[in-house]
């Protein structure tokens, strides 16, 4: 009998060119492919959420793949920590009916994006976390959070390349968080465009520098002109902490 | 006129062989002292209060230098940041008296260890803490440290190897943390013997999963011999916090 097996992974994506499999660039997806295929001696597709970019990470990416036979689902997570690199850990394994998919039925996904705030750069986080020394007044950052929740059309904070037809997306959730040192912006959607958390961090931290009048970040916003956004904040700050499913 | 510069210094040991020179081997202390050769278009040497180990992680090592000629001492921290990779920084620089000795007047120094107690290995605590999932009774962990200190022959927790003329220790402060999925061991004392924390943590561990009886851990310094001992926790949790200086 053919299962359907789900898996939450957790990655540390500093020496991958991001989830998604790639011809000539190692990518978590091969890496975990490859060990499966150890597993059951038989090749092994993974279906994910995200494909998170190159140095992103991830804390609650969710894969699914066809179990070719039968291996306790349980037991999938051992045995693939057991092969896989100490930056990949799977950290659950469950059998799902056959008709669940990861990507497809992915309805809400929370990210964070952590800024160091020390004036010298944490070396314990310089792999996961924008380092950011000058000024920054929270509650511009916190106004400009709240400006992007609800139902909008997010073309100014899309890259070019997306392929997504549709533009609109809902921000459930969008405010920072102090941690000592750090700052953490949390953003929960109904999916995200190409870049758009770190384009909207890019010019959250603009508007927290004072380089946007008030309403700045709404401005851009209903502009829907990417040229009037901010730059894209560096992959390693940002994190997919968990994908949420229906029922 | 000679200045005498001392420098706070934060560092992830992962890709050092520990802090002091080596002739075929990549040290902390080559790095920096190139890089102050750099600044100073000068051989610098630095005298440091800690000679970390292999994989062994600092916040606050400090370090000191004879600087030949006069650049303003607090710009040295910037000048050298520019140029050190991102895994070392200098967290402050200053002017002290010439006959200040990072090694000669420490008079007591702060480190940690970190375990992870998560089921699944943290992939961003990978480099900085022991992965230890097995049960772990706090009281057992907590009591051992207790017997600790205090002014002890610290032969049972002493890697054969050392130099040391003598192996009286004071520890002063020696307890565990909880901190969610973590627990984190704090030790403060007058001085550490080689390998000292590490095995300490070694032995705590074992009496903390109930493999040594009640008054084990003083059962153990008591008897003066390495064998007794627990084995020598991995250097990846080991972090020196602090260097205290008399006045």
């Amino acid at each position: 009998m053919e299962k359907n097996i789900k898996m939450v992974v957790s990655y540390d994506g500093t020496g991958y060119h991001g989830f998604q499999r790639q011809k000539n660039a190692l990518t978590v997806q091969e890496v975990l492919e490859k060990s499966l295929a150890k597993i059951y001696r038989y090749p092994v597709i993974l279906q994910a959420s995200s494909r998170t970019d190159t140095g992103v990470h991830a804390r609650g990416q969710v894969v699914n793949f066809r179990s070719p036979f039968s291996i306790p689902e349980e037991k999938v997570a051992l045995a693939l920590n057991a092969l896989l690199p100490r930056d990949i850990r799977v950290l659950k394994s469950e059998e799902v009916p056959l008709y669940f998919h990861s990507r497809f039925d992915a309805v809400e996904k929370l990210y964070t994006y952590l800024v160091d705030r020390g004036e010298t750069l944490s070396v314990f986080h310089r792999l996961y976390a924008l380092h950011y020394p000058r000024p920054l007044d929270l509650e511009a950052l916190q106004e400009g959070a709240r400006c992007l929740l609800g139902r909008h059309d997010f073309t100014s904070f899309c890259a070019s390349g997306s392929q997504a037809k549709s533009r609109e997306r809902e921000i459930r959730e969008a405010r920072w968080e102090e941690e000592g040192p750090f700052l953490r912006f949390v953003v929960r959607g109904d999916g995200f465009l190409y870049h758009m958390v770190r384009i909207i961090v890019g010019t959250l931290l603009r508007a927290g520098q004072g380089k946007l009048p008030p309403g700045g970040v709404a401005f851009v916003l209903g502009a829907r002109d990417r040229k009037l956004a901010g730059p894209t904040a560096p992959a390693r700050g940002l994190c997919l902490e968990k994908v949420f499913f229906k029922g």
